[in-house]
């Protein structure tokens, strides 16, 4: 199962805690990176987290048995068309991006004939910083990586960056595309979107200084995400746009149901509502520390 | 300073760790406890929380010096005129109500002459478990505690209740009750409401068991708080419910230009949305840090 070739694109907090995984397992011989900041890339050779770097991504994926894109959703398209002109012909692609149907359009009109190798995947991992400087080899360790494999995928590929995932202390999991991009719709992006929302509509109000020095631990909490990289999060919203508004216009017409019955002081139904949600809440925490 | 006999009325959480904070740096010689539950009074008695309790609040509150509600904020009404007939004429009287406005009006009309001895209080501190099984005597400890008081209260009352709250370790600050009720509509109701509604709402959609399953660690940070007591986070929606319909509306505003920026493809307000966000929040956690 040893890579001989692994080549990075996008050396940030994923693309580098996965070579840094990989190392610690001892899937690949040589991590070869790409990035379009020299300094970063720099700073990833003296962590050891990659081997080489190039500028150019057609260069560093030369040679390479299995490539992996960890780079901004919105680049996706670009380099996939690139990287199709030098890639081996048996070469392995897979991705680690948060919306999935966005990346096999790309990846469908720009690898061509590779198409068949690409395995479209996504750690569910991370946290709010972002760069190599935040990257470990054991961000991936208990958690899910959701893989996207369309009906021509190749059934070796997906078996390979399944094994591999595995290596790294990852649990696999298959969704559709379609399914995937509705479930990390609701359970991540909107949160995210909420939580940048939040903060600046606070941060707006007259009394700013105010409103955050009184702000408690679940304030802070609830807008961890909010110190999450905002172009990162601003190419998932456009890359997940359909499922995303499509979640959000759920979202909206619970709060609207949430505004109406705090407005008609209809307060069996308020109670339901927080009574529900602290009960679906506290199944999900038990159900996580059991497993 | 010491207080001779200490009456707290609603031996739970907050009402529970009080006691312990005031036992801890010996601000009290007896403790009564007040509540409905009584396993729940006898467990307090057990764990040294409190010295002797009773089911009635016009008992528990006789002779005691200092009164402390942290009962229910929906039960205040009816406490206020029921201790007002019992207690001493020099107590004085307090609370750790999250809302500000609707204690301050109970309190008016149920203490009568005893009004002015009334300091109303609010410690900024909590967590999602409940019950005098989770207090702690150091829970209030670098926390603010928000006192509101009006300008019929006594001045020595205030002193009194500030000295005894920085005794514990907690920070004490003032404001009016209206601009408390604003602050805490903006940086605790409101998420509460937003984080219990996000969790009733996934939980209702068909892939529901999925859909959970799939949650990173961002949604278990965000939705922590949708763990709190449902019967408390219902009553404080109603007893601030125009401070938080008004910061509701705020909030939906906002959420609607934002999902008509995603509709609209306006990349650029998206990511001064999301940039804008993460520079007050990464601002708000430095200014933590230093203090």
């Amino acid at each position: 199962m040893k890579i001989d070739r692994l080549a990075v694109l996008g050396v940030g907090l994923i693309g580098g805690s996965l070579a840094q995984a990989f190392r610690r397992a001892d899937l690949c011989k040589t991590i070869v990176g790409y990035g379009r900041n020299e300094a970063s890339l720099k700073k990833a050779i003296e962590l050891g987290v990659i081997d080489e770097f190039s500028l150019l991504a057609r260069d560093a994926v030369r040679d390479a048995d299995l490539i992996v894109l960890a780079t901004p959703l919105a680049t996706n398209a670009v380099l996939f068309r690139e990287i199709a002109k030098t890639i081996k012909a048996d070469a392995i692609v897979t991705d680690v991006g948060s919306a999935k149907a966005c990346v096999v359009d790309a990846a469908r009109s720009g690898l061509g004939e590779h198409f068949r190798h690409f395995v479209p995947g996504h750690p569910i991992a991370g946290k709010e910083q972002s760069g190599v400087g935040a990257a470990s080899a054991g961000l991936f360790e208990d958690h899910i990586v959701i893989l996207t494999p369309l009906a021509e995928t190749s059934i070796h590929a997906v078996s390979l960056v399944t094994k591999l995932w595995e290596a790294c202390g990852a649990e696999v999991m298959t969704l559709t595309v379609e399914h995937h991009d509705a479930v990390l719709a609701a359970t991540s992006h909107l949160p995210h979107m909420l939580a940048y929302a939040l903060v600046d509509c606070l941060a707006k109000m007259q009394e700013r200084e105010e409103i955050f020095q009184f702000a408690a631990g679940g304030f802070i909490d609830f807008t961890r995400i909010a110190s999450s990289n905002p172009q990162m999060w601003h190419d998932i919203c456009f890359s997940n746009r359909e499922s995303l508004l499509t979640v959000l216009e759920q979202f909206d017409a619970h709060i609207q149901e949430i505004r109406q019955a705090i407005e008609s002081r209809d307060s069996e139904k308020i109670l339901q509502i927080f009574s529900r949600a602290k009960q679906a809440r506290d199944k999900l925490i038990a159900g996580r520390q059991t497993t």
